[in-house]
């Protein structure tokens, strides 16, 4: 697919990419997936399967899951497929050699993987600050990018959209609340008023401090609606990913803090909303399946016809409360630094998937993850306005950090 | 205002008109308001007041409200004032001698009032079958329609989204779900699935039949959540408003019958729904506040900043049911008439009238209003295509027959 004229404006213009293709609705797309062994990759590749044959893949990368990434390979037949790990990409190569398909490895070999003159979009499918990297090379190749790591907004949002802007590269929303958000906007971005990210609330909505004292691994792990990946399947359990949701919102979206607000929504039908200055409330609702987003995020600006399940409210019931931030500081925490800017985000995302990291290895008790992140971003001397290197550093140091402190 | 290129699209274009200005934003837009002593027409006027200079009206236009006319004419200086009845417009002439506006009478002013030069919009605000002539006149003579009287494409809906196509004036609703309907829209309509219309439900949802036998006027006129006009509240009660809103969507946004949905929803704070063949549905919320789509009518394509007050969703509950089609039967006979079409919807909407106001004035019971209703439409000979004058003389007829069925 070839974008004729693809603009992504910052406040003075659109918020929603504007995207004019002559022939766009019958082009075929082609992909490079990055995390495609994770739980939004797979179902990245549920909705290729279903894009009859509007969706390519060229690339599959993901970290060493070798037996699911062959089995993938074999089903969408990919020129190249990436393993981070240099084991598991020899052993890859050992099972597919009887196919041409390449095998690469490391962080160089998935940056090749995006840049690739074939690819037209890149699924950033993958956990934590590492899709950093790949997202800017892809943006620097003039890629589209489909966001499903918030990460990378989180630690380098201001890069990355600058970046996007500079190369005209539209950067799509994959996260449900983002998409929703998305899907509600408006072209002109003066009427925007408040975005209203929803949050189910997690396993532990309503909660007190001493119930929240005792919460297991096991408990944490048990998200009421969706089902995902263990590191954002916890990070809904503190919150914290609301917080990395409204960092993300900022800057996706070029609006600020005190214009961001979260709703606690249990049952995660409503997936988002945008009031508009005149007080009107646009809201996206949808089954709490991942892959609607992401086939948004591929056919937009249209929608392709799926045989997934529709919503039916009859008999339903949407509740709503405001949220706990006393329970849930995580989520005062992230407005914070948010607020605060500069190094101190990308700081505050790098303690907490050292610390969850943790607790997802019983290392750590629930409570203790937002202490040790608090106590990192408090130590930390936010530099402004940071180039790549700094971001990295200032990662690296809030990893080395927060080992020091478990 | 000067609209430089203005299309509404059928089918095979978008559903949204597109209206595509240069200075859009602060040009001021001349209006003539068609029942500006009603309910609508009244919540029109004030939002005049809120937009800052941004509207200016030519004409009102009411049946005999002298009093409450008189006042609106003081109040915003139009050029023209218009009653309908004689012995109304000589009065107001007399009581205006002191000014330079220009009171006329009957049909023929209010046609003069809309065609005049200066008008950019019409906003009709009448109730019932009589606006269907104003409007037309209104697009014959190029003016965009800011629509608040569904009984106009109920009664005569094919001649009206012909006459308005053939002229490339824009239609927007000002009706709470159609406006809603028409916020969720997007430019392609081909990815449209199901429009999903709300309904309070009035303030019979959930009774028996044996209830519903009892009901008295008094009660019927309580509606839960909104304030409106007599006539419009009793429609509500039966759900014959939900109804002819059907088939105001049906016209207005060139959708079969098969894909609009109605669905209860008692806190009447979403409007209405759209589902796109993604399975996506967008939603547009508010507080039950007849401004917010008026303003919207009226700023279209952008919006404009208002004081209203917000909708705020913190300890809320939204609540959805299927529609009783058993004890509300109007609403599946206004779906018969809707896909029947010709002038049947025309002659329902005229028994209807007619029936709702011998109910107000208690000639008839509650549960009288549709069976009456029905049985007209079932005596009528529906002619298919109707012309402007066939679809009066099938109004007249059935006023005549429910009049001698009282």
């Amino acid at each position: 697919m070839e974008f004729l004229d693809v603009g992504i404006k910052g406040s003075g213009g659109s918020l929603k990419p504007v995207i004019k293709r002559k022939k766009m609705m019958f082009e075929l797309k082609t992909l490079t997936i990055l995390g495609s062994t994770g739980s939004i990759g797979r179902q990245t590749l549920d909705v290729v399967h279903h894009s009859e044959g509007q969706l390519k893949v060229h690339a599959l990368a993901a970290d060493k899951n070798v037996k699911l990434i062959e089995e993938q390979a074999r089903s969408v037949h990919p020129a190249v497929v990436v393993m981070m790990d240099e084991d598991a990409a020899r052993e890859l190569r050992e099972r597919l050699s009887d196919t041409s398909i390449r095998v690469m490895q490391g962080m160089d070999g998935m940056i090749n993987s995006v840049v690739a003159q074939e690819v037209d979009t890149v699924v950033t499918a993958l956990s934590g600050r590492i899709g950093l990297e790949p997202t800017l090379s892809a943006l620097e190749a003039g890629k589209a990018i489909a966001l499903a790591n918030k990460e990378t907004l989180v630690a380098g949002g201001e890069l990355v959209m600058a970046k996007a802007k500079a190369m005209n590269c539209p950067i799509i929303p994959v996260d449900s609340e983002h998409s929703a958000v998305f899907q509600c906007l408006e072209e002109n971005p003066e009427t925007l008023e408040t975005i209203i990210l929803t949050a189910s609330g997690g396993p532990f909505f309503g909660w007190s401090k001493q119930e929240l004292a005792n919460v297991t691994l096991e408990k944490a792990l048990r998200h009421p609606n969706w089902s995902m990946g263990a590191k954002i399947t916890i990070d809904s359990a503190t919150m914290m990913n609301k917080g990395l949701e409204v960092i993300e919102a900022h800057h996706l979206f070029a609006v600020d803090y005190d214009h961001i607000e979260v709703l606690i929504h249990p049952q995660s039908v409503v997936h988002s909303m945008v009031q508009y200055r005149d007080g009107s409330v646009l809201a996206q609702l949808g089954k709490a399946d991942m892959r609607l987003p992401i086939q948004y995020a591929l056919s937009y600006p249209t929608r392709w016809k799926n045989p997934f399940e529709r919503l039916d409210l009859r008999g339903k019931t949407l509740a709503f409360f405001e949220p706990d931030l006393e329970g849930f500081p995580a989520l005062a925490l992230a407005y914070r630094a948010g607020r605060r800017g500069g190094t101190l985000p990308a700081v505050m995302n790098a303690a907490n998937e050292v610390a969850v990291s943790a607790f997802l290895q019983n290392k750590l008790s629930y409570l203790k993850i937002y202490e040790i992140v608090e106590r990192v971003c408090s130590e930390h001397h936010v530099l402004d306005h940071p180039e790549l290197g700094s971001i990295l550093d200032a990662d690296t140091w809030a990893r080395g950090r927060t080992l020091e402190l478990l």
